[in-house]
């Protein structure tokens, strides 16, 4: 049986993945009237005096939802609610598995902002944090944005942020085998999507000498026609040298490449036009930007993927189990920068770089 | 320990009571790349192309939300979403432990109509059903009617259908003892929220001779001033005879005696004062209308109650979790009359009346 036919057996066979248990026993009437009426009423009377003590008495201190609208789901585009409920439901295994959170997937019939907003308001007093997943750009932006200011629960979007921490991670480690200063360091990030934004700003706050965002129209910089506001914003604070042209212009020189975009657009001569030492992460799935072997092939020293299949896999699920069961412990309200930016090098002091 | 200590230990000893577990292995890269990348992507394809295919690889036909807005929370009143938390974590154990059917919890952060059936249509294409919990009357009404239009899943307002569906269970093997056709039997029903009137049309639906709604200004009748339009619909489908006056008038002759709603409205006289073997279930709680002994003091030759510490529990947890069961395993589309009439019959089926 190849990959295809397994995958779909296993969903087939449990009728998906995720389960909703009991945590306590209910054999007899005593337990009943401890879990349900009328011993549950005592837990409602204590929240009703004291909001705060939800997180005493219910599961919402450790429970995230998963939202998305299906408008970009995995590499399959805008596939809607039904269509990426297999992920979502993939992803509560995740939180799970590697973090013992309690997630469980919503999806949402709407891809217009404001009921995507209003709808997770609606159902926020369940849920201790809420990850947005697979949400398409710019919209997840300001989603995120509208979210965190008006909710008191983290509210993370995992394409951004999580693939942010991951990378910087991943950066932090390659710059100490290449052995150059971050503050020194010029980035050229292919893709200007949810990704490829977040990872710009962390690098940024990181303390990046530079970074250079390419779109499929090429480098992104102040003045160029047509940009959306999540681009214009980008402009502003990328690219200080103020370059222009084409990915493979960015690239000359630079000293890291960073791919979340698109398979197959980068040669092994490009990497060979990067400054000494290259650095490539060519996270393109399922097919990367450039294959490692030819990467290696044009002398860069590191690379990372973001398959399993290859050495250095640069995987989110590094950091959104842990982020979230940080948050939900210490019961943040945010997950704001600074808290990256620990993952990112707590993450990164994990392994000890060759 | 008393009951009280014991529900808030067991409560925040689990930080409430349900959790999210997978139900498939995920112990190596395999495992991961069927239940996440690359795997998954297969079901998602396979469900954008036919979305009922949800229902084959994900777990939304196994799973109901449990919904609120905390408006009318068990006999605590408006105590909002986070103070009902416990209640529906508590359904949701019912739900599972009682028919396998996993639910999960959605406490809403607003009352207004339009907003909770936005919310709930933006959430629905996770869920199998929608099981409407403890959301105050005449708006559960409509909330209820709006979602049943617009959603291509079952919705069930439990407090309405379930209570509705015990009752007339109840009913049934009462009328079987003390040997009263349906047809001719008088019901008077004190309580016109949402139990009151769903009881009030399921025994009508179920052949009833006449019913009689009371509510705190006594009789319902056609022409009464300022009642809202729940009660003008009631008073147009109840009340044949069309009598006024208060529940003590009200129960004169009557043949059955069903109360939703206050504590101890109910006198021996009163129930002396119906007519030859009268059946009496006194289901407010904790404290019922008339308590059992007083009852058969009165006459009464059945008495059922809402407490699971006297004989003859009218509980709706014998109800919703197998309707949901039922109507997800055949896929139904709506939980209509015809099914509520034949889970009532179903259930009073299961006891043989002495």
């Amino acid at each position: 049986m190849n990959l295809r036919e397994e995958a779909l057996k296993l969903h087939e066979e449990n009728r998906g993945k995720i389960e909703v248990v009991s945590k306590v026993p209910l054999r007899d009437f005593r337990h009943l009237s401890l879990a349900y009426t009328p011993g549950v009423a005592e837990p409602c009377k204590e929240i009703k005096q004291n909001r705060e003590l939800v997180y005493r008495y219910t599961c919402k201190g450790r429970v995230v939802a998963v939202v998305t609208d299906g408008s970009a789901v995995l590499g399959l585009g805008n596939i809607g609610p039904e269509a990426g409920m297999p992920v979502m439901e993939g992803k509560a295994l995740l939180f799970k598995t590697f973090a013992g959170v309690d997630a469980f997937p919503i999806c949402l019939a709407t891809q217009d902002v404001d009921e995507i907003v209003g709808a997770v308001k609606n159902i926020a007093p369940t849920f201790g944090g809420i990850n947005l997943e697979d949400i398409s750009a710019p919209r997840c932006f300001e989603i995120e944005r509208r979210l965190k200011q008006e909710l008191d629960i983290p509210v993370f979007h995992d394409d951004q942020h999580g693939t942010a921490i991951v990378v910087l991670a991943g950066v932090l480690n390659a710059l100490k085998i290449v052995g150059k200063d971050m503050a020194k360091v010029r980035f050229v990030i292919n893709g200007a999507g949810a990704a490829g934004v977040a990872i710009a700003k962390l690098l940024l706050r990181a303390g990046a000498g530079d970074v250079v965002v390419c779109d499929r129209r090429g480098v992104i910089y102040l003045g160029r026609e047509g940009m959306d506001w999540s681009k214009e914003e980008l402009a502003r604070i990328t690219n200080r040298s103020g370059i222009k042209g084409d990915l493979k212009e960015a690239m000359e020189g630079s000293d890291v490449f960073i791919g979340v975009s698109a398979a197959g657009v980068v040669t092994r001569d490009m990497v060979a036009s990067m400054a000494k030492d290259p650095v490539v992460f060519a996270m393109a799935n399922p097919v990367p930007e450039i294959f490692p072997d030819e990467a290696k092939a044009g002398g860069a020293k590191v690379v990372g993927t973001g398959r399993s299949d290859f050495p250095n896999q640069i995987n989110n699920v590094l950091a959104f189990p842990g982020i979230f069961r940080g948050a939900l412990e210490v019961r943040a309200k945010d997950i704001n920068e600074e808290m990256k930016l620990a993952a990112a090098h707590a993450i990164a002091s994990l392994v000890a770089p060759e």
